[in-house]
């Protein structure tokens, strides 16, 4: 009753595992889930990164988590144990950022980014020299007052420079924030989003995402806005432009079928390689109609040591 | 070309006014956009009122504002000139928590509600005596704490005898109170909203709605609320409960059609009247595939007037 489209399981099958590792150059590993759960680094994944970097692989580690910028995630990850290099990361808040300073490249002083979010998206705007206001300003952080409901609808509140609204997670989203972003998408600004998880784990359990955040502006304005976490393939695009990888010779490594392996499927990536440590089971891809259904899996990734020692 | 359903002019014909008016005994009016717009009440609204009233018509006020008890929104009206009464109010907070109260009946202790919206929530939770925590409470309008992170995911910092989830339009809107609202909700708290509006109409201008606010809990949990704002028929069966009125003999009079006529036809009211001081126009009603048709329409509310003097 196999499918042709079933994935080939890797786990104890070192021979398997040799042909599996031969067929790419590039992994790109999504992180929570699969090198680790909240603070908790699974076992034997040091070594496995090592043993593939050691056979000339590179490593990628692609993050929809936007309340981070690559140096604030690259410590996440060597204080987890995990050696890399700001370069091997690639998040939602860095691929929005190239976005808007590489295509979409409005004309100054109409580029003006008001943003919805943390530090992170900040830290990458300010690195690739975008203006922005919002975000962590500690100004927007209040309750609305007359002056705000005035000065906002009047427009008098406005910045007429803004030419893009890019939100993502935000920790201190607000009834202000909202009212703002709002009339600047009234206004034609361009609608962007780091990444549109509904939700965010953490602390075994699970606290409004971008997703959540973003939502009240698309149920205002009836846009939708363009995102780049993973499943969009805008992230893809940003990713092959920057590490001019060969899509064929690259393999996705994650352990959500609806973001990770969509995202490499979707991609048209030479392969996708799902582990179950995190969130998807055998099951969600062996039932009717899965949302993606990956090309290799194991248990878990230190699975794939078995074939280095083969 | 005018096909059956096509609504009756009543603007300039005495006859037909007097027709309109004979057909009812009861008025349900939508206020903003009827009666006044922001703090202007337009010319005639109360010789009008006062014609219906002498008459024997009954007048009802409809709003789905439910940052306003009935109470405070009676000042509304009275502050702008418009004499009424308490009972003649229904806001979609009153009638949210009669459905609590008198069709919900969570049995004690487990019918607390857990509140996202204003005092306009609460005072009318407060006089049916159903018991209830969020809301105004000022220990919610701040920011997430490592603790609040740690008790929220553990359930430590939650009550227990939560049944119960009403959200309405809140400008205290915070990440804290959603992320306590969901974790209600994951552990099956009852789900409701006082309307959905997507935005609030004020200052000429539009800011978040009701619905904006509850979006991220919909979007979270992929349920969705029991609304009680027009068009909600939960609001209708309300009425209906509290007036006993003859829905054949009761007219919905508002200016949108997506709401207030749709109320009124979803409804099976005996008539809906239009009024083109507001949102919608004729041509709304005219185009292919309408949101809904009125029965009879009129420019303004006091253009009835002509009726009562031929």
């Amino acid at each position: 009753m196999a499918q042709v489209s079933m994935p080939k399981y890797l786990t104890g099958d070192p021979a398997a595992i040799n042909d599996f590792i031969d067929k790419f150059d590039v992994f790109l590993f999504d992180c929570d889930g699969v090198l680790w759960s909240g603070d908790h680094l699974y076992e034997g994944v040091v070594e496995t990164l090592e043993m593939l970097r050691s056979k000339g692989k590179k490593t990628i580690f692609v993050t929809n988590n936007s309340t981070k910028s690559r140096p604030e995630y690259l410590k996440k990850l060597t204080g987890l144990g995990i050696p890399g290099h700001v370069d091997e990361i690639f998040g939602s808040a860095y691929s929005s950022a190239i976005y808007i300073s590489r295509i979409l490249k409005q004309p100054a002083p109409k580029n003006k980014v008001f943003v919805i979010g943390e530090a992170g998206i900040e830290n990458e705007l300010r690195e690739e020299g975008i203006p922005f206001i919002g975000g962590t300003d500690p100004n927007l952080r209040r309750e609305m007052t007359p002056e705000d409901w005035q000065g906002i609808a009047d427009g008098s509140m406005l910045d007429p420079d803004i030419g893009c609204v890019l939100a993502g997670l935000d920790f201190h989203i607000n009834y202000l924030k909202l009212s703002i972003a709002y009339q600047y998408l009234r206004r034609g600004a361009v609608f962007l989003a780091t990444n549109v998880d509904s939700t965010f784990p953490i602390n075994h359990n699970f606290f409004p995402g971008a997703g959540s955040i973003i939502i009240p502006l698309i149920n205002m304005t009836g846009q939708q806005p363009l995102s780049f976490g993973k499943p969009s393939q805008a992230m893809m695009d940003a990713i092959e432009g920057k590490f001019q990888l060969d899509r064929e010779r690259t393999c996705m490594v994650g352990d959500r079928l609806n973001t990770d392996i969509k995202f490499g499927v979707e991609g048209k990536l030479g392969g996708t390689l799902a582990v179950l440590t995190g969130v998807s089971k055998k099951e969600d891809w062996e039932k009717e109609d899965p949302e993606a259904v990956p090309s290799f899996y194991v248990d878990a990734l230190s699975d794939l040591r078995a074939g280095a020692h083969a």
